[in-house]
Formats: structure tokens, C-alpha cells, sequence
């Protein structure tokens, strides 16, 4: 178990059309990920509806997330973190296409569902 | 809820005696944290012994963390994580004096025993 130990920068991936995720921390109550973008935005009218609470951190690049009912994006930058409670529609406006966007996202409460 | 924003590197504290800790996120199965060290290191032969887990990332600065049983500490420097089994002995060797050490927390599994 000691042993599950890593870098969020290591073998960052290069343009791509997806985004790539990696768990990094699995158990019954919590899924811990990291996740690079690399330009992609969700797609044209498309909102996460999530089943169960995430904690999101934004630890390299730049982001912008929408809420639903908010006029802008929140531009994201590195260090900033939010609570995205569930079925809080969401939807990624637009990450850096220079540089990798690296996240931190904490998945919890009822990720059973997941 | 969604209010539940911020950045990890807002207001950091100056060199203090002690590590700053700041709840960002707190429920029954779940307690994310942001610690702040200046150069602190645990007592001479005090070891945590927790009864929950904790998975943590270094974000700043850099640290030295010795698992009980291990030779030397591992060095953590900026992306690093690793998971802290409960009941797996540990201190903190060291941490960065010249500058900040900024950690992410995530305390989970029976953290009502905290």
C-alpha cells in the first residue's frame, strides 16, 4: 500500500483528442484522479449531471468551467480548487491548448453510482 | 455549496512556530486540508499513528517524509503524492525553510476517529 505513491506531472501527455484520465486512489467512498486537457471543452450543449459530489483542484494550465444558471465561466487557474456538488450541471468551457491543464479531482459521496 | 471555492496559495502565512492547517472541505467519510509548513519538522521521536488514512500531495515548496522502517526520508518535491496507510508510522524529517511547503490532504476511512 506504502507503495502507491507518484508525480501528477509525470508522463504528461501530448495533444491528443481526449482528455486523459489516470486513477490515482480507488476505494468504496472516494476515487481520486488526475485528469490533463489539453484544449478539449465539453461538447456544444453538453452538462455534467453527476450522481455524486467532486472536488475539483486545477494544479497546472487554465480552465474555464460554466455552471449552469451563471452568465461566464469561472477561469481557473493554478491552485484554485471548488466544490462541485452533485447534480450541479457543469460543463468545461474551454482548457489551455499551449500547455497541459493538469486537475485534481476528488470524487465522493455515492460514487457507487458512478 | 458551489460558493465553496478558493486557491491553495491564497494567504500564506509567513516562517510561524507550528503548520498551518485550513479545512477546505469537511464531511462524515472525508476531511481535505491544506497544510502549510515553514520549515517545521515533527518532534524528535514522534511518530504519526493514525487511525485513518491519508492520501497527500506535495503542491509547493519540498518536504522529507520517513516512513517508519525506512532507511531515509522520501524527498517530496512539487506533484509528488503518495498514501498513508492508517497505522503506517511516519514523521516529517523536514520541510523547505526558504519558502513555503504547501501540502493537499485527504483524510478518509474512519476519519471520526480523528
Amino acid at each position: 500500500m506504502t507503495g502507491e505513491a507518484g508525480n501528477l506531472f509525470a508522463a504528461l501527455p501530448g495533444r491528443r483528442e481526449t482528455e486523459q484520465i489516470t486513477a490515482l486512489l480507488v476505494n468504496e467512498n472516494l476515487r481520486i484522479e488526475r485528469i490533463v486537457s489539453t484544449g478539449q471543452a465539453s461538447p456544444p450543449g453538453f452538462w455534467y449531471d453527476q450522481e455524486w459530489a467532486e472536488w475539483v483542484l486545477l494544479v497546472a494550465g487554465s480552465a474555464g468551467l460554466l455552471f449552469e444558471g451563471e452568465a461566464e465561466p469561472r477561469v481557473l487557474r493554478p491552485g484554485d480548487y471548488l466544490l462541485i456538488p452533485a447534480h450541479r450541471r457543469h460543463r468545461i468551457a474551454w482548457t489551455y491548448v499551449d500547455h497541459p491543464t493538469v486537475w485534481l479531482a476528488v470524487h465522493f459521496d455515492d460514487i457507487r453510482r458512478a
